[in-house]
């Protein structure tokens, strides 16, 4: 069996990494992946970081060499023994025994922090909404499902301010792909929010020329930049328009035609289930890069990284070994 | 800093570990030693052991793999999140990190089961006294210290001693030193226990035929086997004798000499503190094995394993660079 392919799915807390990989979850299927927790990999528990005034998001309050050791075992295909925090109590529990499937996927606060956990990502995603945003969802997802007051939650983004910026903002500088959702103009709704993408060279991205470059008069924008394309997904972009962009991404992938399925862009409110294209668009980026790496590997490529385009677009036409 | 020398202490529940241990963490310093406990090792806590009819003796009820993947870590000077088996309620608790420190003690039941536990070891202790002498000792500790009734001790031996005979004894043949203290003769007390040593051609141990070799009236004699020898030092071995035996191994480690000191051979009976030269020589010996190996891996050697007698002595009568 070829070794698993390992996503990294990284952001400041309420910044939509739940929301992001359940999609992937969905099409890759629950019984193929990992799901990786990086943040149980906290050195002190709620009480002691109190004690020792530390946030959760300072490196000296994390194991990053515990999970970085983690994480090459995970990719070697070895199974570990993971630790546990409790969200619920903020203790620890006794750890859990896992061995990966075909794809691990880790989110967290602190994946990219460190050069050897930035090594063991083949897909290295980051989500960054900016701060108001960001709120916004906090506020919303830690009133409604863990029980804070919003006046808590205020005062605890406030504390843990110079953190994000010292420890966490400065990982998007070493993402594949930066995932930044705008704020809804002014009096607008949450649900159509407009997606801008930052694709770094650092993965050859699918070529959306074809299909992106009249597309101004919508909205729908690819931009060159030095070192990146920027992708400028409207939320209320024209169906017909995501479906073209769709169809192009999935027909690079012929070897992957049986996952295609409509359970992208999925996401709630509240409790309320609701649908972007949007969201959509950005998950089946990162699908696309999950599943190339894949395939990739399965041809006993070492990773997905550092291919030029005609010779990717060779490779991904092969049929995989039976 | 050289990688940590790896001592194996295995043997059934009982069976002198921890007492074995003792003097040579004394000796060592126990601020020089990771110990570290196989037995944490355990797949299913007591409840779930219960309700699967299957005992800690059963290397399926372990995670022998990731035993193996932590004492290579620790080898390798790398830190580890070991996991936590409590014995006061039978279940896990938060995974400890640890750092090892200059010699790592591991201690347990399965240490010598796979080929890969085992090549993890610069030296690897078997406990083997007689059942009887064994039963004697679990039935006194497990009464006097974890507040079992006779019966209960007694009952649960029987229910294990399937799988002691198939996982637990046969691990005897893997380790580099075999020792059998030997019950005391019928009236006679439990203070002064004769101890047999297998000492195993896998590490080349120190020649004591000159010290040993007219000792037959007194009982300590030392008999040529195919592939080992074997060393029986009584428990009333008259103190001259005693002390000429440990001077002869004290020699061999002119390097070590800042540790002689009289602190081998303690251990309780009930909660009574006692000596014993047969258990002191057995801890010297031990020693020896553990100091030579750090001395060697010190000079540069990948282990212990492999040296002509003539050839050990001139590396051990080599300086330790500074």
């Amino acid at each position: 069996m070829p070794r698993p392919i390992m996503l990294g799915i990284v952001g400041d807390s309420g910044s939509g990494k739940t929301t992001i990989t359940r999609g992937i979850v969905r099409v890759l299927g629950q019984d193929q992946i990992t799901d990786f927790c990086i943040d149980d990999y906290h050195r002190y528990d709620r009480k002691q970081r109190a004690e020792r005034n530390i946030t959760p998001l300072h490196p000296d309050c994390n194991y990053l060499d515990i999970l970085a050791q983690h994480l090459e075992h995970l990719r070697a295909n070895n199974p570990i023994m993971k630790p546990v925090y409790r969200h619920a109590d903020g203790t620890f529990g006794a750890p859990d025994y896992l061995q990966p499937k075909r794809f691990v996927v880790a989110e967290g606060l602190l994946g990219f922090y460190t050069p050897e956990l930035r090594d063991m990502f083949d897909v290295r995603v980051y989500l960054d909404p900016p701060e108001d945003l960001r709120r916004h969802w906090k506020v919303q997802r830690d009133c409604s499902r863990r029980g804070y007051t919003t006046d808590q939650v205020l005062a605890e983004l406030d504390r843990r301010e110079p953190d994000s910026e010292q420890f966490i903002r400065p990982q998007r500088h070493h993402a594949d792909l930066v995932v930044s959702f705008q704020p809804p103009a002014p009096g607008a709704d949450y649900e159509h929010l407009d997606a801008k993408l930052t694709l770094r060279d650092s993965l050859t991205h699918p070529d959306l020329s074809g299909v992106v470059a009249d597309g101004v008069e919508d909205g729908l924008v690819l931009t060159e930049r030095p070192g990146c394309q920027e992708l400028y997904v409207p939320g209320k972009i024209p169906s017909e328009r995501a479906a073209q962009l769709e169809e192009t991404i999935w027909e690079k992938m012929h070897f992957a035609q049986h996952l295609r399925q409509e359970k992208l862009g999925e996401f709630t409110i509240g409790t309320e289930l609701h649908r972007s294209d949007s969201l959509a668009l950005v998950q089946l980026l990162i699908l696309y890069h999950v599943l190339t790496a894949r395939h990739l590997v399965s041809l006993g490529a070492q990773s997905s990284r550092g291919f030029e385009s005609s010779e990717l677009e060779e490779l991904l036409a092969t049929e995989q070994p039976a």
